[in-house]
């Protein structure tokens, strides 16, 4: 069957919130893509809402509903998506939904910590699937990339930055020189702590994501009790300050550690090497570094929160459980993501129309006038400087070989060819143009 | 069916240099843990190398032969892994054994980038897998990321450190100030770079990988020849010099970008700026960064070459497929990564019996012999330490409270325990001792 004949999966939204309006958002914003991916339409059909008049989230063309169970038992629906949180009700909602032979898909990391032992054992017996990559580390596939890209190593440990309010607040005291209490009154002004912070600021959100970290990559039953606990709330500025004379930083760590004795999972401030790359993960986002006896060290770093970076991980999970109903489990991850009818013939542009800013470097005589020339031949194709160095000559070089640099704003590769050939027909320029392309990486 | 009923999967590698005996060492050593999450043994039974009598790799137990044909013809084979490299034979090997209906593995990035879509187009109509991981980023799982992690995003961009010879030589450039020259007669002694470097300094290995990374994240066919490329053989450290003073470092990146107009796809060095975490990515190590319009920027890092890093990627594709040959769809990754009855029963230790180098942190009496007291309670309990910060009273603080901070060689929680409660019962201790715990995160 190619993708036009299979009808679209039927999804049923528990919880209408923050992430539940970034799953409605993506599902409708990536439409085209998703279904190129996974074979066939995903169309959220029914949602649940405590409270439906406060959602923010586009409903149109979804049944509406103010009681979950309505959803769970729909017959209609083939994939129950839980983003409500918390212990109960959702585990008695997933539970029944698996019964009634629905897949599921969840952002739900308390009741997966908790309860996931019953929940697995439930939906294999159900031959359905359990979806949880947005329970740890949010947009960060790390859930995948632990379970299936390592599975061919020894895990011997796991560290993680997988609360982002407390590593705001860490970030906060050491950049800011800030005190505990104040950056928590900033995580709080910002949204990025509750009103009641505790279980970010205390661990426990993350002990629950490091339960599951654990036991995918040991191979162990979830133990959410078992999980040593410390918080951030005792860190003093001066402990920080201190950290770093000794060449440390303090972040907030989830770690799993396993060998013949048994398995270590413990959630607490650490001191961990300055030039460490984990050290460099500041503000609210995640990253999960693991050790595994094949592949060594590997770091894998996003948004751990947030409306669309978590709708990111649930909606991933959707595409994987519609490619499993969907496809020959030989077909069922298309080899260039996209199905193979579904591939865009969109055309691959010459570097002539690309456009970046520049660093140029000149080797110039070192008479006045050069730069004259230079900025000129720039500024006539409109080509303007973000900065200019000019440099005394080497003292092995020539007296009069000056190099000149410059780093231009954003220009298109054609029109800054033709300057640098200009420039390289002066007289005073002894050399070939070096250009080097820059990119600022920011998030446009 | 239990995993324990089905039997090994027969797996034919083709290629016995460093990355063919990384795959058998791994296989090996973790047979355990890879038939516990794939739900069966998977074993390599055939093995072909050209030169037979120079691999080091343990063969025992193998079917060995120098004529790869006769392993991709073998009936008893069901798994072809490719590890020879370049476009020919190997090519025309994978239609072969696609054609014999059997699954390929490859490490082959020149090959997928330039026949791709041939191989997949022939593997489609046969109904069989190519997995190759193994060829983008050595043991990152950056394919799966994107492929799957990813799934529900539009990618705006990739950008990757994708060869780490090229990373080893800027990095050495930048960090010791040689010149280029230098900086890969030193890559050349330490393994990292050919006799012949042109395929990894002048950026076509780097344009394989982006071609293969830009397919999968637009979802456009395989187009190598439209890459644009540049090395890094012009780069002189002065230029390294000039981009720091500007703050940025100049690292070679494989760039794709997608918009309505077109997809660019280059490889170029570039100036990024000195703070982002690609700046700090160094040596030979790789790392991916990935922009998705719901995720943002995630980061993907890790070691992008060597035998088990790219061995370690081998073997995940080898149970992706062993999985799919397995399990019911639904159950083909299972919940915890391990077969639901292969979960081990490892403990999980009390914290008491952890080990873990510590901060303490002490508010002292400032009056001689405190120091002494708190030294002679450690050496008593065998706890070693590495650094000792006595500072001054802060201006604000009653003159006699000095803080006093160690930091102690790794010692067991208990031990500790029992130390801080001494400690903390002295006289001259006016407040609890601050302990935060250390972890070195090397690769031990």
């Amino acid at each position: 069957m190619s993708r036009n004949d299979y009808p679209p999966v039927k999804v049923g939204l528990i919880g209408l919130g923050t992430v539940g309006g970034g799953v409605t958002r993506v599902l409708a914003r990536n439409a085209g893509e998703i279904s190129r991916r996974a074979g066939r339409e995903i169309i959220i059909t029914h949602a649940a809402a405590r409270n439906l008049d406060t959602t923010t989230a586009n409903t149109a063309g979804m049944k509406l509903t103010g009681e979950a169970l309505e959803v769970v038992d729909d017959p209609e629906v083939a994939v129950i998506v839980e983003l409500m949180g918390g212990y109960e009700p959702a585990r008695g909602l997933v539970l029944r939904a698996l019964a009634n032979g629905k897949h599921v898909v969840t952002a739900n990391k308390a009741m997966i910590a908790r309860h996931g032992n019953e929940i697995f054992a439930a939906a294999q017996a159900a031959g359905r699937m359990v979806g949880f990559e947005a329970a740890v580390a949010g947009g960060i596939p790390i859930i995948k990339a632990i379970r299936e890209g390592l599975a061919g190593n020894r895990i011997e440990w796991v560290a993680g930055i997988i609360n982002g309010t407390a590593n705001f607040i860490l970030s906060e005291m050491r950049d800011k020189g800030r005190d505990f209490a104040k950056a928590l009154a900033e995580a709080q002004a910002l949204g990025y702590a509750e009103a009641d912070p505790t279980f970010d600021i205390e661990g426990i959100d993350a002990a629950h994501k490091l339960t599951i970290l654990a036991s995918i990559a040991f191979g162990i039953p979830l133990q959410f009790d078992k999980v040593y606990i410390e918080g951030i709330s005792r860190i003093t500025r001066e402990d920080v300050a201190y950290a770093r004379q000794f060449g440390y930083r303090i972040k907030h760590l989830g770690i799993a550690r396993c060998d013949e004795q048994g398995a270590q999972l413990r959630v607490h401030p650490t001191l961990i090497p300055q030039q460490h790359l984990l050290a460099s993960v500041n503000g609210v986002m995640n990253a999960v570094l693991v050790k595994g006896d094949a592949v060594g060290q590997s770091l894998f770093y996003g948004a751990g929160a947030g409306a669309e970076p978590t709708a990111s991980a649930v909606v991933a999970d959707l595409v994987d459980v519609v490619r499993t109903l969907t496809a020959d489990p030989e077909n069922r991850v298309p080899h260039l993501a996209f199905q193979p009818d579904a591939l865009s013939d969109l055309p691959v542009l010459p570097m002539e129309s690309v456009e970046t800013a520049c660093y140029l470097r000149l080797q110039a005589n070192d008479r006045p006038g050069v730069l004259a020339d230079v900025t000129r031949i720039l500024a006539d194709r409109d080509i303007s400087i973000e900065a200019i160095l000019q440099k005394r000559p080497k003292p092995n070089a020539s007296a009069s070989d000056v190099p000149i640099i410059l780093l231009t704003h954003p220009v298109r590769e054609q029109r800054m060819n033709e300057a640098i050939a200009t420039i390289e027909a002066l007289d005073s320029i002894r050399a070939p143009v070096m250009r080097i392309r820059l990119e600022p990486l920011d998030s446009d």
